[in-house]
């Protein structure tokens, strides 16, 4: 690229947010679009979000804030999507502008429901965007954190590392530091599968199990998810870096991750259904749940991955929480 | 062995108290030092230990108490050592029974003061212990959650497989599973590192460093182990499974761990002297850093260890954590 890429959010949710502030400290320009536009009147008054991270403040003039998505995507080169995979297809679908030549940065971490792909995979088959042109920024991240400028690390991952690195050097700052990875693949699954993991030890905390059963059910599920991994992409990673392990770790131990309060419900006796009602709103992993299981088991040459199951039988399957965690505990070491 | 053998746990702080109350589904007969004569009594009594996991309740006729070591020692014929590492040689001084002949499996995670060394090869050093005697009860378990009955699961580590099998059939029950392992070097020194990193964790929370960072910090801790643990004694082992990774997270994000405490209260500005005397006690971690730092410095082909280099910087150099940990954070990944 010759000129200096220009940068679009699309998405006004916490993470989304996050990352406007992230790049706010390096770029002049920024789009972003979010779909309500009494939130764009808000922030562009007072300078912050009112629904999320709003300690958040902003040098407005740096944005250029919109309601309609085609003008964030056609103004911009670079475009991060940080929307909840489950609105991904509604928000693209409104798109009358061309995707093609655009660089797409995912930092949604899950399962696009309609086509049961992770995002990279969903923007290259229903778009046709080449790999190339595809990267995944994920880490061990909660945006509040990143909203009170506490340190954090990002994992920028695309198989095309120039462009790993251009987004990489607009999103570090003093409070981020970044890394690079070409494990697009491996990143993207971590990411997702994470939340499965998360929804695991939500519905272990609601049976009453305790921080030495935590502790054990994290041991494995790293395990599980390197075997998961190395079944969709076999490359030479290493599990315990920050975008794989570190990732499941504050997910799985942070009592704010929603698909851990949703486990909780599961695991406290509220139906799938009821706790859904009652978060208003889907956790990822329940998607998640689904694709992973089927994903395997279509697979010729399995691996055992005994927490994805249990979690798929108890969100599709109408298994008793109770028993089903009493025969996972059996599988775990 | 022809006969049944006999049990003594040596040590009736909160852990020593829990073995017993594991010990003691399966046993009708332990034998249980405790310095302490008006503790014994009110065991006797009352039938729990007051100052220690009181709410764990015994069949005080399967206990054989006694305030002096040799009598447990001489009666029994594996015990088990479950007291602080800095209270074990004055414990063992008081001896004028031989250890010969004895098995000893140690429940103490951490490095014996005088001599620098882990407590399996203390024993073996100090006391002649053919190293096929000499195992390791290991695994993330904090003793409160064992008295509550909370599922928890142990690693018994012995050269020596016959012998961690008798062991792990006595302490497994309803809620406690066992595993076995030859590991008893890396299980041992993961135990002990596991302490360092717990100091890390608290001074990073004490300098307010967040969940973010801390998932980074435990993501780059278990990839140190393993490149210690590998430096230590090379052998193929999984350092993701419950007695290294799970034994990290326990301790590394429980706010009960003592030396996590500890960590908090450096970082928070105590001196090391101060935070000491506040907690009066010293935590394992302390004397590990050292240990842990020394060893490193000694080897031709040594490991990068930043976190525990930086900790001990701190604990024995009198390097400002803040600053310290700024260094620290450049390092980590």
């Amino acid at each position: 690229m010759q000129k200096e890429p220009r940068f679009g959010v699309i998405g006004g949710g916490s993470w989304g947010t996050a990352i406007v502030k992230m790049l706010s400290e390096n770029l002049d320009h920024i789009g972003w679009y979010i779909r309500n536009d009494s939130i764009i009147h808000h922030i562009e008054r007072e300078g912050n979000n009112p629904q999320y991270i709003s300690s958040a403040q902003f040098d407005v003039s740096k944005l250029s804030l919109s309601s309609t998505i085609d003008s964030v995507v056609e103004s911009c080169d670079i475009l991060i999507f940080a929307i909840p995979s489950a609105f991904l297809e509604g928000e693209l679908s409104k798109l009358t502008v061309s995707l093609k030549d655009k660089i797409i940065f995912s930092a949604i971490k899950g399962i696009v429901p309609e086509s049961g792909l992770i995002v990279g995979e969903h923007f290259h088959e229903k778009y046709e965007i080449p790999f190339e042109n595809i990267g995944v920024i994920t880490g061990p991240s909660h945006a509040e954190e990143v909203a009170m400028e506490r340190l954090s690390y990002l994992t920028i991952a695309c198989s095309d590392t120039p462009k790993a690195e251009i987004v990489s050097e607009k999103l570090r700052s003093h409070y981020i530091r970044t890394k690079i990875s070409d494990d697009i693949i491996g990143t993207e699954y971590a990411a997702m599968l994470k939340n499965i993991y998360a929804i695991a030890a939500g519905i272990a905390h609601g049976l009453n199990y305790g921080d030495n059963f935590q502790s054990v059910l994290m041991s494995n599920a790293i395990r599980e998810m390197k075997r998961f991994i190395g079944c969709v992409h076999k490359m030479k990673r290493n599990i315990n870096n920050s975008a794989y392990l570190g990732d499941l770790l504050v997910t799985g131990y942070s009592i704010f991750s929603r698909n851990r309060m949703f486990g909780n419900m599961i695991g406290k006796g509220y139906t799938v259904k009821s706790a859904m009602m009652e978060m208003n709103m889907v956790a990822e992993g329940y998607y998640a749940a689904k694709t992973a299981h089927d994903f395997m088991n279509r697979l010729e040459k399995k691996s055992k991955t005994p927490i994805i199951d249990t979690v798929y039988n108890i969100l599709y399957k109408d298994k008793d929480p109770k028993k089903a965690f009493k025969k996972l505990t059996e599988k775990l070491d």
